[in-house]
């Protein structure tokens, strides 16, 4: 509820793109089908369009990602935006300045959207607080908390495969504790009315509260994987490793890994996903990371007409809307 | 005298844009009508005019500044022209190249203006001597020496609120010895016609010929800022505290730093600037700095507009001029 | 041949450029006349033509060389195509991602074309291996293997002053050896029908089978430079002193750098080359490299030319081609 009253104006429409959580259902669908009409852009000889020209995106990296920053500086030029790219570590934070004087700093300089990443939970909220009227802020990413654009874009792969969200089980597997990627998806899938969202990971990596969370929790892969049409592998973060809260990568992937027997036990047709970078033989066998149920490098396509079609819609509101917004 | 001769071509237009210091009151005030036009790009719908299409901007940073370069790199792009940012930190400098080899090599691949920020006092015009006729150099701020377009930025957001300089009276404060901003705003100052610059300052930061530059030096600051109509208050380089120049940031605080009793010596309808990022509680107090006599972010919005036209025209003067210059 | 094979589409056309090595003399024919047509570009007004609007252009950069990025980036902004710049040290190879894990998500993003510059010989051809069949790789020198656009800008600047490839005797003087310059350039000299070639080094610094290269072998660089209508100049590696293969850099200089005492051994007409960057005092005396004899910046210049009809070449085959491809 606090997370909608700042993402929309005040006609409901997308002002912000932090979290999924809370958004309506109509909302998700409307992003999906945008993005369905964008994805035919990358493939045309000129994959452009001019609906953002003369907007300036900037994108305020904190935490270095040059796939994710990659995919929002494509989707940016490919709407005819101006993008700037900032490095946060590199800058003027060094010179002390804070965060706050550095967003009045860049909405000074009349830029439109900042797609924000960084490794504190909550920092894009913080930003969208603070922001002047007419600026609108996407999460690229913060801290544990949630990667609504990468969400979006796993609800479009899946759509393109399984069209009828009503009639799945999808498994999320892995790290679910420290995963923003989780957390979003888990959001979308119930927003979008699925209705079995499985959790699989070991205790340690599973959050306590995770049934409120709308999600069903499995320990034993086996059991969790048996029927389920998505199997969503999350990127294991080797630094937990050290933290104890896991036994070696090898005794990992023997319980946690997908591996072809594992993959089996879901329907034949499953779809396998994972949001990369992957861990090959850490988290997901290379044999099924490039088997013919992987739909992975769909995922990485679909994320710029997902990304475009976010933008357009949080910048393409009628201009009067973004002044009293 | 020197510096006007190789910042003018021989009609007496800008074809660099180096120092302040030499320029013409006319000169400075066209820039400062130019950069009222550009002013509203910034707020269009479309942030965008065609005017150096098929120009190639190289921002040459020596230094890292990601302010500055931002500024910069937007006023480009809003102009349409091509941007290449160039950290030389990281480049080939490191095997060995001089600066010249350097320079020599960005004029053979018809760059047509480089923006130079450098940690050496007089860089900019070494560069401008070097380069070939048809390129122009902008001083983005160099060693002590000057920073000529935060100059003008300066000006025109004093101008915004008082029109008239002939009837002006302003306080800079701070580290003067060391600061490129203020040598650049005493000059444009001076130029300009206002009747009395003041330097307020610890004699160990303010320069030994002060008041040849056509200041008054104040060491007490409540003196210095009685009945003025702009209080600029000058960021303090926190490196300074180690060369015993200063003492602790508290006692500068106390002495120099600007407090709302401070201010309140000032004229009532006094403006406060900086040229950031300012350090708060160490320069200036935050309830001045965000409070309703600041313009810091004005000078940050028009920093855009004023860099537009100084590269407007610079690079737009009639193209036989360039060669023959 | 097996070169010839993955660089050319099923009709013969370059579908990338990797190497010099196997192709005809018609396609580097055809390669300077398209330069020559785009040598205009960089000298108008306007230094753009929308030839690959809504193209995406890719710079992999395993290897910091600010230089030759610039270059590329320019030559592809000038022909109005997107440029993403990834400056791969500071990426998700960090994250442990596996280089052809890098590349399945890079196309995926719909790039059009990837410029590579890595340490390891044959990094390009790998990339040319197993990237889909719509995108381009462009060697942007790799290891001590090739480094083909540089030869082709050379063969631009030799026949802008030597137009008759066939009467020309050519010497490359310094690390043979090491040098990827180099053995581009003996690949397109002797294509082009280039009677003489001559490498000029130390024993330790020639490559074994250079004869069967094509060229003949010179220790005494006096002998070597003997009425020669071209002298190229590599670059010294400072590097290889370490290892023993090369004296003091003085030593060097007295047997292989280019004094004026030894250019007055070539034809009085013959041309000065060097890739740059170049080590003054090293391998080439300051008043050589700055001297009338000297194309070196021309070669810069040519860079563009020649980098933007690359491009264009490649990108611009019959859309079906490409599919097919």
């Amino acid at each position: 509820m606090k997370y909608r009253d700042i993402q929309l104006d005040s006609q409901g429409r997308l002002r912000h793109f932090l979290t999924i959580e809370g958004l309506k259902q109509q909302t998700l669908i409307d992003i999906l089908d945008s993005a369905e009409n964008f994805s035919t852009v990358g493939t045309r000889n000129v994959k452009k369009v001019p609906l953002l020209r003369g907007k300036t995106i900037a994108n305020l990296f904190f935490e270095a990602s040059t796939r994710t920053r990659t995919t929002f500086e494509l989707a940016a030029k490919r709407l005819s935006a101006d993008v700037l790219n900032l490095n946060i570590n590199t800058s003027s934070t060094t010179k002390g300045e804070s965060l706050l004087d550095m967003l009045r700093n860049l909405e000074a300089m009349h830029c439109d959207m900042f797609v924000v990443r960084h490794h504190s939970s909550g920092a894009a909220h913080f930003f969208a607080q603070h922001v002047a009227p007419h600026i609108s802020i996407i999460n690229g990413g913060d801290g544990s908390h949630a990667h609504p654009t990468q969400g979006m874009l796993d609800m479009f792969t899946i759509r393109r495969h399984k069209p009828d969200f009503t009639a799945l089980r999808v498994a999320i597997v892995g790290d679910i504790l420290h995963s923003r990627v989780a957390r979003s998806q888990i959001h979308a899938l119930n927003t979008l009315g699925v209705p079995e969202v499985r959790a699989i990971g070991p205790r340690t990596l599973i959050p306590a509260q995770a049934e409120s969370l709308g999600v069903h929790v499995y320990h034993d892969m086996q059991q969790g994987l048996r029927d389920v049409d998505v199997v969503i592998m999350l990127r294991l973060q080797r630094e937990r490793m050290q933290g104890a809260l896991l036994p070696s990568e090898n005794e990992y992937y023997r319980t946690y890994g997908l591996s072809p027997e594992k993959l089996a036990l879901a329907k034949p047709d499953a779809i396998v996903m994972h949001p990369g970078p992957i861990n090959r033989g850490v988290e997901i066998d290379s044999s099924v990371a490039d088997g013919p149920q992987s739909v992975i490098l769909e995922q990485v396509t679909n994320g710029i007409a997902v990304r475009m079609a976010i933008m357009a819609m949080v910048l393409g509101r009628p201009n009067e809307e973004q002044e009293a917004g």
